[in-house]
């Protein structure tokens, strides 16, 4: 199993910076001052470095939305009740969730995986049964993952994104579903981020200042219990992360090494971008942060990878929200340097030097 | 002429609160904690809010371009030639702008009006002819527009805003072309927000240092020579500003009276929407601003409309690209409140007291 991820991290390399440059002599010969698009040309550039190819296509759009439960929530950390993983699990599967309407919005599949809740769905048409477990164990007080969950956690985003690209997808984006998940994705954030709990942990699906004292608190009750190291970026993830967290991990490793642009959504996704990102640097070449999420330490997190977010929409529903909404304004990017009129073809005057 | 204009201004009410009141409530409901998807939310219950009903279509979208000269160039304030202009507006008909490719990808159609390019283009099949003069004269020397001339560019506007609504559009954006009008919008900026012009003074399409101070200096000059007024809007317009940007300020104040959502672009819009505001300050309730240019006065323009903008994407084209983007993400909110599941319908436990 080990061999197994080792070989997919072997395969991603750092993208090449010829492939920037090229596409930037493309945008500029275009009817427009130069730079004039932004953020816009930057996209489209990271998108040609990204791919390695001179005019890559950008069609198929897929959102894989990874769901789990936590065990931490028995300390009471959440504002919502458990049972809403499920609930919402089969509510993205009738297409009424957020990211339902956000992906449709923006042309992009949903897909659905169950790596780890803590329900009995049977047979649910629509549904990717991948279930490592029925739920992560409280961390406050053991480990929330064997290791060998939390490296088959990760294998299932691997196997999700090599599934998507052999089906033709062009690019991903990770979102999450799971009761109390703030709580761990938090701790891997003073993980990988070395700042205090107290300045990463934000109030999740909504809690106020006596829960949030307590979560800060159970926190940095599981990190001196287990000691995780960011040079351990899997033992960490056992230790306290979850499910969800691990398969969005995968799925960027999985992207990354065939060269599929994948699309950041907030606070959960980070905290899987930050494991990946500690197995394999060069993900970061991959990843397009969508949006700078509410939760406190999101920025930290992007700073850590050196991402600058797309939007700030103070969006905290995570489903993969935010990353949708980037795969939208990616596309408008690609979409200028594959469709606009260079100067010659329009017959417009340059710029006087 | 004025007593048009004057009856348009009084069909301009304010939204009434309780519309936002009423679309928050429904939002809370939908299967998410409440609020937590930010801006979208905001961006439904404005929308809600303007319509002035509890599910409002937004399906129709389009965007108007208005194009014109400026005699200010003679000065020698800009990067481009002044036959640029009219080489752009054939762009915009052949669909190899950024607006065309920008509009197509959020399901825009785009209008190109010729209010003003001091060309002569014949029967030009797509293009609206509205010219009110072949171009605005020099500022630093007369008057950029007669009374009239600015008066008419804002019925224009106007016009072109009740022929959008008469077929069906629901949400309108503001675009403009004109090499050199960052120039007269700088100065209407200046006399809008009160700043120097050294401070609302941007490099428009890409001028280095010796040209900036030139363009301030001819500002300062355009400035000192008819002392515009915030007071008298119309008279500033014609002193100092353009026919694009009477254009814009119409169609604003065209699409307020009829309670329809007007997407701000960049720094020659705002400086349109300004006008419009002090002609009729309940106009920023019905503008939403898509983006936070470049130029170095937009945000000191937008705080005095009130407006925080939604991207800050280091867009300097105009042409209304940014609202376009804006007019996506005003369609993913309203995608949000229309189609979301709510608790009840999908079976989800609420949040816990």
């Amino acid at each position: 199993m080990m061999k197994e991820l080792s070989q997919i991290i072997s395969q991603i390399k750092p993208v090449e910076p010829e492939w920037l440059a090229q596409a930037q002599e493309r945008l500029d010969f275009l009817t427009k001052p130069p730079g004039s698009l932004g953020r816009l040309e930057e996209l489209a550039a990271r998108y040609v470095a990204i791919r390695g190819e001179l005019f890559p296509r950008l069609e198929k759009k897929l959102v894989v939305v990874f769901a789990a439960d936590h065990g931490v929530v028995a300390e009471g950390v959440s504002a919502f009740p458990q049972e809403v993983t499920p609930q919402m699990v089969l509510n993205f599967l009738r297409g009424g969730a957020g990211i339902n309407v956000l992906a449709r919005h923006v042309g992009a599949a949903v897909e659905v995986v169950d790596i780890g809740v803590k329900y009995d769905f049977g047979e649910q048409p629509g549904l990717i049964n991948r279930k490592v477990a029925p739920g992560s164990r409280n961390m406050a007080r053991e480990p929330a993952l064997t290791m060998e969950e939390a490296v088959q956690s990760v294998l299932v985003g691997v196997e999700r994104a090599r599934a998507a690209i052999a089906a033709g997808v062009d690019a991903l984006a990770a979102g999450d579903m799971g009761i109390g998940n703030t709580t761990p994705a938090a701790a891997l954030a003073v993980v990988f981020t070395g700042k205090p709990a107290s300045t990463v942990t934000g109030r999740g699906t909504g809690i106020g200042d006596d829960t949030w004292r307590h979560k800060v608190a159970v926190i940095n009750r599981a990190l001196e219990l287990h000691k995780p190291d960011a040079n351990e970026p899997l033992e960490a993830l056992a230790k306290v992360g979850g499910l969800e967290i691990g398969g969005i991990a995968g799925l960027i490793l999985g992207g990354a090494a065939a060269r599929r642009a994948v699309l950041l959504d907030g606070f959960i996704a980070t905290a899987g971008a930050l494991v990946a990102y500690h197995l394999a640097p060069a993900v970061a070449d991959y990843l397009i942060a969508a949006h700078r999420s509410v939760e406190a330490g999101h920025q930290l997190m992007l700073d850590a990878l050196g991402l600058k977010p797309l939007l700030n929409f103070q969006l905290r529903l995570g489903e993969g929200t935010g990353a949708a909404l980037g795969l939208g304004l990616l596309e408008a990017g690609v979409k200028i340097y594959h469709e606009m009129a260079t100067f010659a073809e329009a017959g417009v005057a340059e710029k006087q030097s």
